[in-house]
């Protein structure tokens, strides 16, 4: 058994280890899960170089989703020995098997592509959730985000377009336009300061109320000023190392508000039944194709430094995957 | 009769010019007021320079609130002759006569001091409706804003004191502590990255939900800092000349929300009722003495440089007001 290991923030190929881990003897209500698939998120490397806004107390296993197999259970009836099943959100992933307690374990519905049901715990709720939180959208509405090629950003259109709802996507790079088009993105400009009267032109002056922000800094200023009057920036990430920020005239003379979205947060306030229908409403888009999210290639435990080397690089064709057992 | 007129924006000492204004005869329903008293807010000297977010096309009279009395009315019983009146807010009020609808002419309750009615229009309401809008505080609770010196500021302090709640009040200099704590400030603090830390010890880790943010900027970030779990930071001004931001931690992991207020919407938006309501309440304190501000000094229209060079002064002792009619 082994996992990836860090004891110091840092460089994450410089910090990243991979370590033998004992196997310990489960506890009544426990299971053992051999990791089949967990993915590597951008949160994951902002943790390894301590840049991430909440960090484990070290030395940690980085890792936050993913599916397994059940391998060994103690005194549950909860899953059973072969049970593919989502890995629990947080727990540290990116190692060959890890202990949960089987009554939290959820099972992956059946015919779902495991690659793609390992990266279904994180973005594609913030995606969903978002669109659905802050601003009652109907058919025929628009919503702007910028990092509109990030893996949230590719599920937000797909999910917006499901609402019917039309998205305006802003990038950094004017070359991303035809592929996210050919994706379901409706317009896609670039992150200037033209951007409100570009928004306007390309919409045909539709009144915006909902922006999704990732970046921080100028560019959650340039949706807040998109918006029309009473519209709402929900802030996600940093990408750009800087808090959001909106221009007076927005924040005072346009009611603009400026809300935060943390999926922990939702996972730890919303009730069961609300997870399991977000769950089980994104599993049924998943298990049907119509979301799913470019993989740029898998990679055993064993080539962690090849895997984390490939999550850095800028012009990936989607994302990097550990699958620390082979799927049988 | 005699206005304060401008043509150009610019150095408000420049380009504002006192002008003669030709009487014109009033239409069904008109009103005509003599102005009594109509303060020198940072709003209009902001407009002066060109730099509010909202400007007036020009020629523009400058000045939104005071009050004056009725000397006459054509075809109407709402109000009369000898009557005395609020200004309508944002009519243009530093003049020495204005005309207005007699329908929409609220009158000043008996025993009010006229230079403080004068200023009854939008700081106090400001600082009022901040205080209740977002939050809903009880008797024990804490506030924290900036620019705690300003009208707005000192109107809170004693707004909020009104309702048993605690503020922490944000200043750029140390020397002001001893004046705002004599007027009812619980906690004085200058503006510095300390502020998160500083707040926590000052109110013995209250959970500090509502910030109240006239400065933009970095300032704005640190109320944010400050600010417990799921609070709201109210924006209403930009004295640093920067939009309001936060920190991405403040933001996401906090879920602190960001809100900006205007007085005008309010106005445009809420019940006569309700409008009725505000005013009243604020009147009763302001007749009792509970909510005051200090006067600099009162100056007549001819003396408008005299005024304004006045009211841009660093270290002030209160409003400049301007009355272009003596009060008989």
């Amino acid at each position: 058994m082994k996992a990836v290991r860090f004891s110091a923030f840092g460089p994450p190929m410089d910090v990243a280890q991979l370590v033998d881990e004992a196997r310990e003897a489960l506890k009544p209500g426990e299971a053992r899960v051999a990791v089949l698939a967990t993915p590597i998120n951008p949160s994951d490397l902002l943790t390894l170089t301590g840049e991430y806004g909440m960090l484990p107390k070290l030395p940690a296993t980085p890792g936050n989703e993913g599916v397994g197999r059940v391998v060994e259970v103690e005194d549950s009836d909860a899953v059973s020995p072969g049970d593919l099943v989502f890995l629990p959100t947080g727990a540290g992933t990116w190692r060959t098997h890890l202990t949960a307690k089987a009554a939290e374990l959820l099972p992956v519905p059946p015919g779902l592509d495991l690659i793609q049901a390992s990266m279904m715990a994180i973005n594609p709720p913030t995606a969903y959730l978002m669109l659905r939180q802050f601003v009652t959208l109907q058919p025929g509405d628009w919503v702007i985000q910028n990092a509109a090629n990030s893996a949230v950003g590719r599920y937000l259109i797909t999910l917006a377009q499901v609402m019917g709802v039309k998205t305006v996507n802003v990038v950094r790079r004017e070359s991303l336009a035809a592929e996210l088009k050919a994706q379901g993105a409706d317009v896609v400009l670039t992150d200037t300061d033209e951007l409100p009267q570009q928004v306007k032109s390309a919409t045909n002056g539709a009144k915006v109320r909902l922006g999704i922000d990732a970046v921080g800094g100028d560019s959650t200023r340039r949706l807040g000023d998109s918006l029309a009057t009473g519209g709402v920036v929900v802030n996600y990430g940093a990408m750009s190392g800087k808090g959001p920020k909106l221009s007076a005239a927005a924040s005072i003379f346009k009611d603009i508000s400026l809300r935060g979205f943390w999926l922990v947060r939702w996972m730890r306030n919303a009730s069961r039944e609300e997870q399991n229908a977000t769950f089980a409403r994104l599993a049924e888009l998943m298990s049907v194709g119509t979301l799913q999210t470019a993989v740029d290639g898998t990679y055993p435990l064993e080539r962690i430094h090849d895997a984390l080397q490939r999550a850095m690089e800028e012009g990936r064709n989607g994302k990097v995957i550990l699958t620390p057992n082979p799927a049988t």
